[in-house]
């Protein structure tokens, strides 16, 4: 039997069950499918006319990779290369081609195989905010982001079932150094959670070293990782068709080690794209497929997804704006696009909002419905972005994690069959009676409706004597509470030693000038 | 040419015009329709069964009607009447023969046509909410509610283009005679509003009232009424299967006079109704059929709306719950229910928040997202509703609205063009560039996004600087200005004459003991 470590306590407080009577209801563990028809938002024509667009602006105007390893692999399988510009242009019959090596459906499995992120198909999965360089609480404000903080919002989103997996860097912890700080947070990622992650793919020793360090907590070699991947990325592009050295040498890196990718063009309307949502929609759509390409060409078969973010920006400062009505409607179309390349697709719910307060929830709940009906596989950023995603905050997370529930129970199909219909109930209660007593009652009003967490349903008077507290203020309590019944999984104290191993290593071959 | 009343200015301001620098910016006047197929969230099978088990319902256990001239009506027509316990059963033979006198589509007409409510089809109207006792703004806290507020509330209903029309009393007036009071109420909304609302159908009474009321303003007869609706009532069902004395008279009488009526169970599952969804549905669909039938009896073509109100209460206290997942749920499949049968459908947003809070905002959200998505043809209490309907606040009031424009922009599709797929633009910008200088962009900007007025969109420090003010506190700022932006309609001041000797008229009855 391999030894353990103990689970480590926060705080110095006994475990709470998470069953226990004080622990704060929550939804179980449960892969989230959507069983309803994705929204056709836009008519096939519609679909084919943005796919023509797309075409035209790759076969005619191009994408510049700064990469000349990229720009090898694009010549040598046939586009038309301008080494000068670093232009690649290809045709429509090369994308047919490469796209055909593509997977609709795979898997990513982290060390505990109960959080393998099943991707396709009608399969949801929220993932934790990523990037912010900020973090903000109620009780210590707005600060920058620092391990500590990362720590405990990995923690956060190991206890909450709802979070299917982490995002890159919760925030940046930025009292680290910058060249090796990617080390400790995935050290931390796959210590203080047993949930898969996404790295860092700004450049290929970012990648690999996420890519080495899921292999140890698995026990596998980089081999068997190969065919059975463990971890994305999301490859930001750098709008408009632009990929930079960093972000294709990432891209690359996890396409040959047969990591998945998220292809995610930066396409903020009236900014680094047209102001218009049909413009938007082509330039996305021939980056994400560029970057698609580009993963195939490395590696036929590599995992990828289409990924997007369109939204707009507010076009009196220039800022970019997140969960408006533009943003919901691209959340959609994005689906519908990336269900034409039988592409899995990631998309994204957000606000701008500088507070875990009422525009916070209205935003974020507006691009996730958007997410939801549009198909989305991964909503990446489904919790805990605020300002944004300038700030990772922890009352917003609380407040996310409860929208993401309501819209897993929203997922749930209405049963209809003999003893949901409950005539015999309806007949038995008299008229202008009531159902609380009664056997169709009593058998299932336990588990009947969903249960929120953080919604308070107290009358206004019971409220106020409880203290009046407002949602974002009863937020604080409960992320609190969620940090204090944490409970670190357990490792094999062998695979963290060889995960410290690799970290010590690592910092110091960075230390000596190594990428 | 009429003599004209001046347009009334409150506190002393000069008017502003709504198109002016300072005002706030808001929709224009829009005529709502969903472009979008209604979510069939049950199969057509599903539909059939809760069908069949309402049918089984109505044809076996039966609806008390307390009043005796219902039960004449349905005795005439066929049903199986018990008068000693006031039941009434009808097989579906008698429902299907007398739907077929229902209208799909009809509209109400107000003294100002441009407010034209059109109910039916794929149109949506937003209504103020309705029916609170309380009111609450963050300035002056909760307090019963009166006819100063009650008036500020209808001025706001006014203000923003996006209510439609008014619902039936914005709050109580608790000063006022209670037997009288609609009276006062009827004024206001005729004189502050020129917009179509919700008469109170408790009784003969008061709906003859509101229909007088209506026609006065108009300048119509109750004959010319009576093929030109201009107003609607709520008739809720005292579910379980009773329809009151008030109720049915109310019913009857604007049944009568061709006014519209939507005929709403009062279904909170667990409660009034079984805990399973298709149990209430059922039970829902017998209880708004029944009263559809009884408006088909009194004047074949009435004008008459399939109502729902399903949601749950929390099992632990009793106390309802809105916006949930259930609820959303619920208002979807109703739509498909009431589109079943032909009929416009009435539906419901709702919060149980005591706060116009994140929890306010998301619940109300959700459940918005429910009556678009099922097609709603009139969503009811969709601004200003909290306290699961006990209080009308302010604020909340702004940030329904809000989040009422960020729908109605959602509804608006993607035009996909060559002019919107701006191809030309996607070349002219350099890989790496930005748009913001782009002739396809500067043709454009001022007009390409739905443009928030209560989102706050600056950066934190910008945001800090101005105040740092929550979604909340900015809404009190803007009810604040909307109230001193607002103008009273013009009226005739001979109608207005009219109006008022109508009330001291039927003051003076009322006082002498009339109904």
């Amino acid at each position: 039997m391999p030894r353990m470590t103990e689970p480590r306590r926060k705080r110095g407080t006994e475990r709470t069950s998470n069953r226990g009577p004080a622990a704060i209801p929550q939804l179980p563990l449960r892969r989230v499918t959507n069983p309803y028809p994705p929204m056709a938002m836009l008519s096939a024509d519609q679909i084919e006319a943005i796919h023509q667009a797309s075409m035209h602006i790759l076969e005619n105007f191009g994408i510049e990779v700064m990469s000349p390893r990229a720009l090898s692999l694009f010549e040598s399988a046939g586009a038309a290369v301008d080494h000068a510009s670093a232009n690649v242009r290809i045709d429509r019959g090369m994308i047919e081609d490469v796209l055909k090596t593509t997977r609709s459906n795979y898997t990513l499995t982290p060390r505990n195989p109960a959080y393998t992120v099943h991707l396709g198909g009608n399969t949801i999965n929220f993932t934790l905010v990523a990037g912010p360089p900020n973090v903000h609480d109620m009780e210590r404000g707005r600060r920058a982001g620092n391990l500590r903080d990362y720590s405990d919002l990995v923690r956060l989103a190991q206890h909450f079932n709802c979070i299917h997996m982490l995002g890159n860097q919760v925030c940046a912890p930025v009292e680290l150094p910058a060249n090796s700080r990617h080390l400790d947070t995935y050290l931390a990622n796959l210590t203080l959670t047993d949930k898969s992650f996404h790295v860092s793919a700004i450049g290929r020793g970012r990648a690999l070293d996420g890519i080495e360090m899921m292999a140890i907590s698995r026990g596998l070699t980089l081999d068997q990782m190969r065919d059975d991947p463990g971890i994305t990325t999301i490859i930001s592009v750098n709008s408009p068709r632009r990929f930079d050295e960093m972000m294709a040498e990432g891209l690359m890196t996890m396409a040959e080690f047969g990591q998945s990718v998220a292809v995610t063009p930066f396409t903020l309307m009236g900014a680094m794209s047209p102001v218009t949502l049909a413009g938007a929609l082509a330039q996305q759509n021939a980056e994400a497929l560029f970057g698609v390409v580009l993963t195939q060409l490395v590696r036929p078969g590599a995992p990828v997804m289409y990924g997007a973010f369109t939204s707009n920006v507010d076009m009196k400062s220039g800022a970019p704006a997140f969960g408006t009505p533009e943003n919901t409607k691209a959340n959609i179309a994005s689906g519908q696009l990336a269900r034409r390349y039988g592409l899995p697709y990631r998309t994204t719910p957000g606000s701008a909002s500088n507070a875990a307060d009422a525009q916070g929830a209205y935003e974020t709940l507006m691009a996730l419905w958007g997410a939801v009906l549009g198909h989305g596989n991964l909503v990446y950023h489904a919790a805990g972005w605020q300002e944004g995603g300038l700030t990772a905050s922890f009352e917003k997370f609380i407040i996310d994690v409860e929208m993401i529930q309501h819209m897993m129970e929203f997922l749930r199909p209405i049963e209809v069959n003999e003893a949901e219909l409950a005539v015999e109930a309806l007949g038995a209660v008299p008229t202008g009676g009531h159902f609380f007593g009664e056997p169709h009652t009593l058998e299932r009003y336990a588990t009947a409706f969903y249960q929120p967490m953080l919604s308070n349903w107290q009358n206004y008077e019971a409220w106020q004597e409880a203290g009046g507290l407002d949602t974002t203020a009863r937020a604080t309590r409960l992320w609190k509470k969620a940090l204090e019944d944490y409970v670190e999984p357990v490792m094999d104290i062998a695979v963290r030693e060889a995960l410290e191993a690799y970290v010590a290593k690592r910092k110091e071959a960075i230390g000596q000038g190594e990428p």
